[in-house]
């Protein structure tokens, strides 16, 4: 285990998709914990697209990263040191900590993990923000019944998964869209979706064929051209759950979007949020304990990519705007 | 009273904006009732945009009009005849008679008026559809909470105007947006609302001023440049209630709408409906009693443009989708 703290911080912003210029690594030495606070050393970081917005200072739901300062990430970790009567040396704990290895943070701002038997980088993807963010999405608004077609963005990502898995249990016809064969072949093959489209391909005519009664739920992950082929064949009433657009979030101009007369005729439901939203966190425990069930029932299944060490995440963040990742992509930090 | 019926056929299907052209005008036998069936003589009829849309054979929420047909349209008459136990000669009647004198409908089409002191016509504005589908849409999509800000569009439109009163009463700041001083006035002087914008000026400089609080609820009735001005001004957790687009309907190619970045980091919900949806017409009775009610203690005002006579009808439809009519539009049959 190293002994000083190893961070990567946002050095400038991206102009388009980010390059590894726009991050600075640096050494410092490992912080100390003050009253009630807790030192955690980080096991695993995740890597999600909203950082992208995070990088930039355009108006969005969270302020940007400042520059200079160590960008924003969610980490599980275990404790090194504690000040906080909650906390002791060993456990392990998930929370807001950074690209970093060492951070220190009150423990009321830190979830104690080890309840269950999953492993731990499972509570920063299927268990954590993306899998709860499937789950209060399609509860919210995605709503789907069974018998209805479900459509899903980046189909064999953190949250697509989880997403078309849900749907498959809500008995559901789940159609995944994803870059390739191979993740295709995944989505059908292991997570059980009744069809996954090669974004690559024509997806107007893949699309026509795979969903031959229209599509009930978007779940929409991804926007540019998988929107614009998606939106013309939903039914009336479909709702679309925007979670992400992660093929526009290099863009420095906004692409035009939907003519609002489609909504209008279809009376269909667009609706953005995140996960954080409304209850926050208060549905976190129920989700996990379904999650676990489901999970030991074989009927929940997940892909990690785990890149190993802290230096390799600014290319793997670049990597997985381009989708380059298959599922959900952590760092494990050395 | 004219012994011939009078009716005003589709002839053909508009290329972008309709024309005198694009309709017939014929004179017919007054139909004599079957079994069970009433003759009722048409006393008003109302002219609503959504009627564009049955003009067109693109698809829709609704059938087009088959060209030849009798145009349709919901008329408020007299019963002249009746083989069905419920209705009798001079009864006041509600139903969708179409653009024509004289009508034969079964009695269970028909629904019978008179059971408050409303004037015949307001049964086909501020208590008739347009005034339902103000009702219904701010309760199921724009829910407006008191303080917040709610800008509609069409303002002194047969919708509009019910939109924002309603709103007032329900504590809401309520923006206006209508083309011309004189709509501007009778929107702030006669309706209460806060302010109304001429949509001729510069939007987004007038939505700026107006709405110092950002934008809660869109009454969407425009599309267009006021679609464009507004949504950038939205609030987090803002709803759009889309109910129609009629700076759009005249156009031959859809023009680009917004991009969905703003759905997603604000969180917005942007949802279509038409008033039969649903429950339908089930929420009727308590939204006249209630309107009725209002309307008696001053706090729902109404006006209505009145055209004297059928023929003019396709004129005064061609001026509705310019906004030459002030007002609801309503033909008197002559």
């Amino acid at each position: 285990m190293a002994e000083t703290n190893l961070q990567i911080l946002l050095k400038r912003r991206p102009q388009g998709a980010p390059v590894p210029g726009d991050f600075d690594i640096v050494e410092s030495a490992v912080p100390q914990p003050g009253a009630g606070e807790v030192l955690v050393r980080a096991k695993f970081l995740s890597l999600d697209p909203y950082m992208r917005g995070r990088m930039s200072d355009a108006k969005s739901y969270s302020k940007p990263v400042e520059l200079g300062a160590v960008m924003e990430g969610q980490t599980a970790g275990e404790v090194v040191a504690s000040n906080h009567p909650g906390f002791a040396p060993g456990d392990q704990v998930l929370g807001g900590f950074g690209w970093q290895r060492y951070s220190v943070r009150p423990g009321a701002a830190l979830f104690k993990m080890g309840g269950d038997s999953a492993p731990l980088s499972a509570s920063l993807g299927v268990l954590g923000m993306p899998g709860l963010t499937a789950w209060k999405g399609l509860e919210d608004i995605g709503e789907p019944k069974a018998g209805e077609t479900v459509v899903v963005g980046a189909a064999s990502g953190a949250v697509g998964q989880v997403v078309g898995q849900i749907a498959k249990i809500r008995g559901c016809r789940v159609v995944g869209v994803a870059g390739g064969k191979d993740k295709c072949d995944y989505a059908v093959k292991e997570l059980g979706f009744d069809a996954c489209l090669d974004h690559r391909g024509d997806l107007k005519a893949q699309l026509a064929e795979a969903c031959p009664n229209g599509i009930d739920v978007y779940w929409e992950n991804v926007g540019g051209d998988l929107q614009a082929a998606v939106l013309p064949r939903m039914n009336d009433f479909g709702r679309v759950v925007v979670c992400g657009l992660i093929a526009e979030y290099n863009d420095t101009v906004a692409r035009p979007g939907p003519n609002l007369r489609l909504v209008l005729v279809k009376r269909l439901r667009i609706q953005g949020f995140i996960v954080s939203d409304k209850d926050g966190w208060a549905r976190y425990p129920g989700f996990r304990q379904q999650m676990v069930a489901w999970m030991g029932e074989g009927r929940m299944k997940f892909r990690e990519d785990i890149v190993q060490g802290l230096r390799n995440a600014p290319e793997a963040f670049i990597g997985l705007l381009q989708g380059k990742n298959f599922g959900k992509l952590v760092i494990a930090v050395d």
